[in-house]
């Protein structure tokens, strides 16, 4: 498949040296960039054939069969339109939009045009995620209570990042929405999310978006999806999930401790370990980051549902949810109570198991706990279902 | 000193194994239970000479030194007063009350009678608790913008816990205690617990309390302490704190990941893992729990204190603005948004220093990054003090 | 480009497994068995499109522009010389030989016949192996004086294995071979493997083959690679490297706690984590098995290497080397003392640079060790040039 | 009990500090040294109401119950012989002699004399120690085949242990007895260690003795010890044990990761952390460094034997089959082959288990392996009795 990379900065990097490496079939031919200096470097550092400042140009371009948009936030509408109008299928990166309603103009462009439009997504495809997500889906931990996401790293690299109007937030919009679709995933999809608590703040950085926030997504089954991001976090890049099962816990660590640890006295000259704070004392470097951070696993699903016709795993639809629920939580930040999630066009479930009621012991009691004591000795705690009183045996 | 151990229960057997251990010279001498058949056991089991079930005998005894309260929530009040009137040094478990009034009411009973009035926060104590105060405390980790205790099992073990009345509440009542406190050192004492938002929900087991809770306390100075506890998680003890300052991160985890990794079979008939699920697979045992818990240092702190006429780390004032800031996360819950925390005797500071406004990197712009790129060139992002506008150089 | 596959195991399958993932353009047109029906499964489930039970017809047909050997240990030199006698670039599995005699004539025959020769060594191209590497190469653990290749597991799938004839051996042969060529490669390949000392034991399984063993490699050097293999671990699979430098230290942990943790009561029927000995407990499963254990890597090297008529970072040469040393480990697992390494034909340097004499504090001293105390204070201890004695200042 | 430290150093600080510490009864009321300033300082540091520069003195005064030696090696032995005259009951440091001849001469004057004698060997008091201790014990692990300890660290504090005369080696006899008991507590303090092979190196420092070395302890029943010690290792102190039975696996790390993880940009001034080479970057402190040594748990077994006229888990038996098994590695480290252990006095058991057979599955065959393939299908690998062949089920 021949592919045109619409950017030329830190993410289309990634992107481009993911889909060069380990002998893939498909090929970058074609790198839009505002930059013609820039995108001139790009094209030689990873052998693109054609480049252009000129965006329709490097959308229509008979030989450009998919459209990745590596761009800046405020250029997602812009070109997805440009794509639909072109009818190329077009691979998005994340956020969706700065808001749902934005992201909502994109999903409906694609759909009007029929063009494929898949949502990158990378942390919903990383190897641990999709594990973890194949163990849920088992039955491995039961009924999923509560997921967390945590996202925190220093700051990002581009400028544009900062910029609250160019971005369409801070550390929530930026961070956040990977954590929101990977909880969401570990719930079910199909589930709606319902409503938003969240703090926001700017504790370190001067700059009008939040650098900090926390946030609690509650779905209609009553699961809550956390969400935790910070652009101060001090000591590398710390993306960690956990999930509480009724049956079992998950516990994902993407990239401080990963089974990978070195000292060094710094002696050495060359060596850069990424996203480190430093060079020496003990660092945890990444073996293979685009392979940690899912990239691989991202483009064979998307190139495969094109092939195919398929959907892949992330779709527009999903980062337009991914953007309401977003919205919801700006909200919540500034009014201080929870927030309902407005969704246009809800396509989950709208019949939803409530929690269970609990287990019932026998006629007349429910088991609250059974538990054996060091001693050998089983105990068992009880509620009485007509009275409530809490009795031990 | 000659102790006098009011409860029989799991958390007074804790207590007395500290005491009796490690060639300690403090003395259980007099031990108070209901149950007279319990109480002769314990009495029997950790070679304390005098044991009764008169509460006030207990108390009064001539011998007694000082006086442990490890009795359920809904007692600690009606102790507490008889050690106010007896004029005896009083140790009292976490929470301290039930309530933000309950807990008052100790307060100011002991202050009346002029008695000294620990708190046994024990979570405060831990040696890894201890070095993290103190690093925090010496700058090495710079401003505290954010801490987060969590703790989470299956359940506890006694059944008056599950009783609403009785406890209190729920999870939050009892384990929130802890958490709310090891982020209130961390924030820093001085500092006064502004607001609280909360969400709780009883996702497992057939109670009326809640069993999951997730909770922000926003302190004046603008740090976010987080607690998050459940009864319902899977895999054993999980006890974890996480600080991110401005200059550094602390991570400590007390129990399920401390070093000690055991596989087995289960082949082996006898062995038992504390608060492990399971004796097969992996497991991850405590070397010596009283001391993982805190129990060694909290004790040799109090003991201290008393015969020094100071102050103990943990006080019942503390234990007073945990149970106000449980009050408002109780009702944050209800209402769905923030909650004041109301302190009735505020002796913290009121002069606050807000958040740093950012460091100025020249007359005209603030430092945004400094980062130094893989390509060894380095990279610096600002923002202008007058328009506001992000720019790279 | 076009691979033949011989084998159909479970090694085979693995290989398959990474040629047929993530839209790699070579592809998998030929399978030799000698099973016709485990042969035919084998094309089935990988989609390829020619199969069959002859030997030297899978090698020499026309559309096979590379052949890989993923047969059991007996049959790799009879697949060599096919492929030798056919012209066709090799590409043999681990270990190259059951011995060095076997190994050097697989190497004698490619390099007579000028054929392509890649030795399969998978876990010297993990993504952690390849980063370990270049950080060493770059300088940042200093020299290196010590490594350590563990690994162990409950014992291998095929019954080939338990074979000591056709095996070669036991668990020195399956898993020191890693090892051995993991150590070799950080200690670096220039340098002479010089002499072995080895316990080998059969601890636990009824075979003649050793199922336990730990060898030392003396290096020209003086640096020492360290093996620890073992077919009765239990727990999962251990794989797991640690390098000394003078400036450094790197540890890597491949499968047991790569960041991944799960406990699950077992409640869910389906779920089944490789190689862990449970599906219930905390379990560590892989995220991306073929991944992790290099494979993907090591095609890529391999293919890339074919199409521009380059050494690959494994070569038979390698293996030979590898093969080397094992038998060094054999005899001297017998003998009870040191071996030496009867290398043939030494391709490596043979001016070596030998330990550092120690740094000299100034005319009259060497430094042995300088630390700042807890007070403050700076501690020198310095060894007299002349006199050998010891002084503190 | 009134307690006697002999020594001023690392160590005896170390010592009184456990001692002084939680609330402990017995009091440290003389210490010994022989420099009269250090001496004074340390009694005044720890509040000894009485120092001398006087040994005899130190051990014969009428309120000294007990004698703590924490000198030099090369002092241990007429230490030993003045509290044999003295009749006073001796702890001593490890490693209890500089030799096997050395330990015997201690061993057999504490004999005559009827004094107690225990052997301070910390590390088998820690807690995860002597949790894995009872475990073992128990069955968790089965039978154990293999055990590890590792102890390195970038070198010792005081001047003396540099000088191989005074210390009776370098890492080996420095932290190699460490290694040495541990491995022996678990395979069984009761099984005759039978023949030691090391290898030892001076790979960094400009000394005499060596810095590095690796050892394996074979024991009768064919368990084999294995130490690995150094003095370069970079990173902090590495204290690290494995054990591998025939059911089970225990692995434990006493001071890098204990679950206490701090990053730190180093902006605080004050902040040191122990045995870390940096107070910036990621840091690895311990919560409470005595505890973790094992110092508590040990000193309390200790006083609480001589009270009870018991002998301690650690005595000076135990010290001198450790120097024995020392002096057989650097027997094997000049002469490059397994060394018989010399014992000159063996109290252990002397009839031996051998290793299993191996299990058998019916009449006719042996069990190798079973397991359950992803397919969820059964496989059965036997061996014949009989002709010896492998099969297939």
């Amino acid at each position: 498949m021949n592919i045109s990379i619409l950017g030329t900065g830190f993410i289309a990097r990634f992107y481009a040296e993911t889909l060069v490496a380990q002998r893939r079939k498909d090929v970058v031919n074609m790198v839009y960039g505002r930059s013609p200096d820039k995108t001139k470097k790009f094209a030689e550092d990873y052998n693109v054939p054609n480049y252009t400042s000129n965006l329709k140009e490097s959308i229509s371009h008979p030989d450009v069969d998919a459209v990745i948009i590596a761009l800046p936030n405020n250029m997602h509408l812009e070109a997805v339109l440009a794509c639909a109008e072109a009818k190329k299928p077009v691979l998005c990166t994340k956020p969706l939009g700065r808001n749902g309603k934005e992201a909502l103009a994109m999903l409906q462009a694609a759909e009007k045009a029929g063009i494929f439009a898949g949502y990158l997504e990378d942390l919903c495809y990383t190897p641990k995620f999709l594990k973890s997500l194949s163990s849920i889906n088992n039955g491995a931990i039961g009924r999923v209570i509560w997921t967390k996401s945590r996202e925190s790293h220093p700051g990002p690299h581009s400028d544009w990042f900062w910029d609250k109007e160019k971005a369409g937030g801070g550390a929530i919009i930026d961070l956040g929405c990977h954590c929101v679709e990977i909880s969401r995933n570990f719930i079910g999809k199909d589930i709606r999310p319902v409503e938003v608590m969240c703090w926001a703040d700017t504790c370190m950085h001067p700059i009008d978006a939040e650098d900090n926030a926390v946030g609690l997504v509650r779905y209609e089954n009553g699961a809550i999806g956390q969400f935790e991001v910070s652009w101060s976090f001090r000591g590398g890049m710390d993306l960690r999930d956990e999930v509480m099962g009724t049956e079992g816990t998950i516990w994902t660590n993407n990239f401080l401790r990963t089974g990978f640890e070195m000292f060094s006295t710094g002696s050495g000259d060359a060596y850069v370990a990424e996203k480190s704070e430093s060079n020496s004392g003990w660092l945890f470097p990444v073996g293979d980051e685009v392979h940690e951070l899912g990239y691989n696993h991202m483009f064979t699903d998307m190139f495969d549902a094109i092939e195919n016709s398929k959907q892949p795993l992330e779709t527009f639809y999903d980062g337009y949810i991914v953007n309401a629920i977003i919205d919801a939580a700006y909200q919540s930040a500034r009014t201080k109570k929870w927030e309902p999630v407005i969704i246009e066009d809800w396509r989950g479930t709208t019949e939803v198991n409530q929690h269970h009621a609990g287990t019932s012991y026998d006629e007349n009691y429910y088991l609250i706990k059974e538990e054996i004591l060091p001693s050998g000795e089983k105990k068992i705690i009880l509620k009485n279902k007509k009275t409530g009183a809490i009795e031990k045996r």
